[in-house]
């Protein structure tokens, strides 16, 4: 073997190119009103634009190449998320602190799977976990000095399955770490639940037949407690055991709200884990005003998840998950070899956040959160969250004052969900006109919407979040869907 | 509720606090050595450093404070994983290109769970898989235009994790997916095998009792096939199901290899999914001479995951994970609620991810492996790869020709796996001794070392691979082991 000097990026070439990148990213923030919001690209056109096969000679010393191919060919295929008229899904907040914090990550480069392995990324986490407990109003059973804790997961997906993982050693006094799952572990959810529960279900060997679907209240989309009571009683009679309930705070379709306290009774009494998914709305409960969201949760939930990274200005990924009693999330998801074999570990007086989780390897994701945090400070945060939600407000009592548009649910938050009527065509017709609507606006370039379905019937979800939105943008999109509409009529 | 404005960091502010940051980190690198590399504090130091509950009022137009504390409270916290003297567990490599790749794409801040959702976020991963492929010569199957496909998994756990989701697809004919694992799957490692292994078979609900250990052949640690055929046979012979077997290229305790043409023989013959995990061994195939180590897979795998973000320069997160059917990966974890549905992915044109993971959520972390790879090219990479081996094999030299040592593994790469003699010890006396010398070590701050047991001994590993590590480091390294040995003689 024969190897030549290998061309790193030197500090103060990093110091220059860095501050390219930063200011390329600045601009781009600048410019974001400006470009299509939805990526108008073809299948395959990106990947067309790039070699098909690596470079042999880098380019070191320069990144000219790479930010024109990125300007190019990068860019025209990017739906730009940070966007002022990005209404679709829901929000992925990105902010400037938040990227600093990442970059401090990035640029650290440490690994915390063990408290041995960096001891500040473990506890700046604890300490940011601890402090979200306190900003949104949760129990003080979550924090991290008693029997409970939270972690950062990847998502609230990863989260809903290591919440299953807790659920299902709880269920089985931890014989399932050993012998597995045995067929007869159920797990409930609602027609609104996030198929990530479906998912975990699945992936930890349950099947979806495992997964009970609980009635939903047709005006508020929330789950029934009595049913799931029902169905409850009905598997245990049948020799089955309820392993876990997922109620939701928020969900994706409507932002329904689950009533946590009456599904909370029914879990008691079973001895079921009660999951909280508040993946998008958890974090709104830094507004004390939205406080009552989490209503329940302080006397009932086992666990609980809720985005940072979704509408509380941090990067993907960052979500934050608690549990009230650690021992069956460890219980479930440890497993020491001799080469993470350490003193500390073995002393029992730090937490090794390997066991909290489905991976071994974890970044320095609290960075990202402290700075956030300590830029907008609890106010900020508050100020950030009822903006939106005062927007969404004033939309939908547009909307209602407006006879061809109905508000289809509920809208606590910042999501609307609306239909236009469609006077004199059938249901079915009606939504291919609605489905078209929200094609046409998406291929304008100026916001991007998605749909969902609520009673069969297709809906217009406009998700306000994003950090740029301001009242004007969604007057547009409101302008913009009513033109629409009346071009469709 | 009344909402004062909120502060958002400008893009003028950002370009100012980015420089800053950037400039930290790039001082950072250059002051690394003169760091203790394995953090000193003690258990609740940094967390006694932090306020107790977050601020009301953020430090918006100020980052002093915030980097006054990372200064003073988190970087002691710190083990320095890029310090030239950092060779414990594997390395978790940084580099200037990738971390401005992982800033772009903290900057853009888009989600890829769906083609649609950012075309260039799937497309531009999909190239870069394409180019690994061709950069480690991994068979053409892998590329993503036939009907295999490479996707980014945050770790090789959850590649090891959604590796046995496919494989129980496989073995159930996608019944799995309804109706959970049946108690009969069996999955095939070795005592050598990472421990995510289990701890996958656990959280897909096998159980630990569902995993066999297959025997090493003592010299090598390499997995014996023989006995691995035995074990399978006898399992089928009871009615069990084999479903997966895991090979290790590169094991996490010696870097052992298990020889994948004989284990994809016994895998054919039985219909086994045969896995590799070859995270941190699999990207030394950008040397052309070692390329070896690959041997068997373009034959008998249907599976394989290398982490870009141990030895590749490309930080934390990016395994890079392929299969030779998707159909088996995407029928296990593919699910379609009504609020992603999309044109693109109905006309199936277009290859979503979220069905190639575990998790819905993904961050576009293509940009930082085209950063890397565009930035060294395929020559830079190679001499970054052959330049560790190079030391590595150098520095077993020197321990083999000092009788007071013996290397105790083989060394096809860049970690050597050496053991003190201690002679007129006896063996549970002289690994005392052996962690002893370990201890002081990394109480010097010059390096960071971690041990393994082969054999029941306790022997200190040497893994070199941070990108700052030289001739000179591995020298020092050499010459402290041994001071610290005759001290303790």
């Amino acid at each position: 073997m024969s190897s030549g000097p290998v061309p790193h990026m030197s500090p103060d070439e990093f110091r220059e190119h860095g501050r390219r990148v930063v200011d390329w990213i600045a601009t781009y923030w600048e410019r974001l009103p400006t470009l299509p919001v939805l990526s108008q690209v073809s299948p395959g056109q990106v990947r067309a634009g790039l070699p098909g096969t690596p470079p042999r000679i880098g380019s070191h010393g320069s990144l000219d190449a790479l930010m024109a191919d990125l300007d190019e060919v990068v860019l025209p295929g990017i739906t730009h998320w940070q966007h002022p008229g990005f209404m679709a899904y829901f929000p992925a907040n990105a902010s400037g602190p938040s990227v600093l914090g990442d970059l401090l990550s990035s640029g650290l480069g440490v690994q915390g799977m063990l408290w041995a392995t960096s001891p500040a990324c473990t506890e700046l986490e604890q300490v940011m976990l601890d402090w979200l407990v306190d900003l949104l109003g949760l129990p003080a059973a979550f924090r991290n000095d008693g029997a409970g804790g939270g972690v950062i997961q990847d998502s609230s997906s990863g989260a809903n399955f290591v919440a299953l993982q807790a659920a299902l050693h709880h269920a089985t006094d931890g014989t399932s770490v050993t012998d597995g799952v045995s067929g007869s572990h159920i797990v409930y959810a609602s027609s609104q639940t996030h198929s990530s529960v479906e998912k975990a279900a699945r992936m930890a060997g349950l099947g979806s037949r495992a997964v009970r679907t609980v009635n939903v209240d047709p005006a508020t989309l929330a789950m029934v407690p009595a049913h799931l009571a029902e169905l409850v009683a009905a598997d245990r009679a049948a020799g089955l055991v309820p392993a876990m309930v997922a109620a939701t705070i928020g969900s994706t379709s409507t932002t329904a709200i689950d009533p946590v306290a009456e599904i909370g009774a029914v879990c008691r009494q079973h001895g079921v884990w009660l999951h909280i998914d508040a993946a998008f709305a958890g974090v709104a409960a830094v507004s004390p005003a939205l406080r009552w969201i989490n209503d329940g949760v302080a006397d009932y939930a086992d666990s609980y998840c809720t985005d940072a990274h979704k509408w509380l200005l941090t990067n993907f990924d960052a979500t934050a998950f608690w549990v009230r009693d650690r021992r069956h999330l460890t219980g479930a998801l440890s497993i020491l070899p001799e080469y993470l074999r350490n003193q500390a570990s073995d002393s029992g007086t730090v937490v090794d956040y390997r066991d909290w989780q489905i991976e071994l390897g974890r970044r320095f994701r609290a960075l990202k959160l402290w700075m956030v945090i300590g830029w907008y400070g609890a106010d900020g945060l508050r100020a950030h969250i009822e903006g939106h939600v005062a927007l969404a407000q004033e939309l939908a009592g547009w909307v209602e004052a407006d006879d061809r548009f109905e508000v289809v649910a509920p809208h606590p938050l910042s999501l609307v969900c609306l239909r236009p009527r469609w006077p004199g065509h059938e249901d079915e017709e009606a939504d291919g006109l609605t489905m078209s609507v929200i094609e046409s606006l998406n291929r304008s370039g100026k916001v991007f919407l998605t749909h969902t379905k609520v009673a069969g019937r297709a809906v217009i979800r406009v998700a306000i979040g994003a950090p740029a939105t301001t009242h004007e943008h969604v007057q547009d999109v409101w302008n913009l869907i009513r033109a629409e509409v009346a071009a469709h009529s």
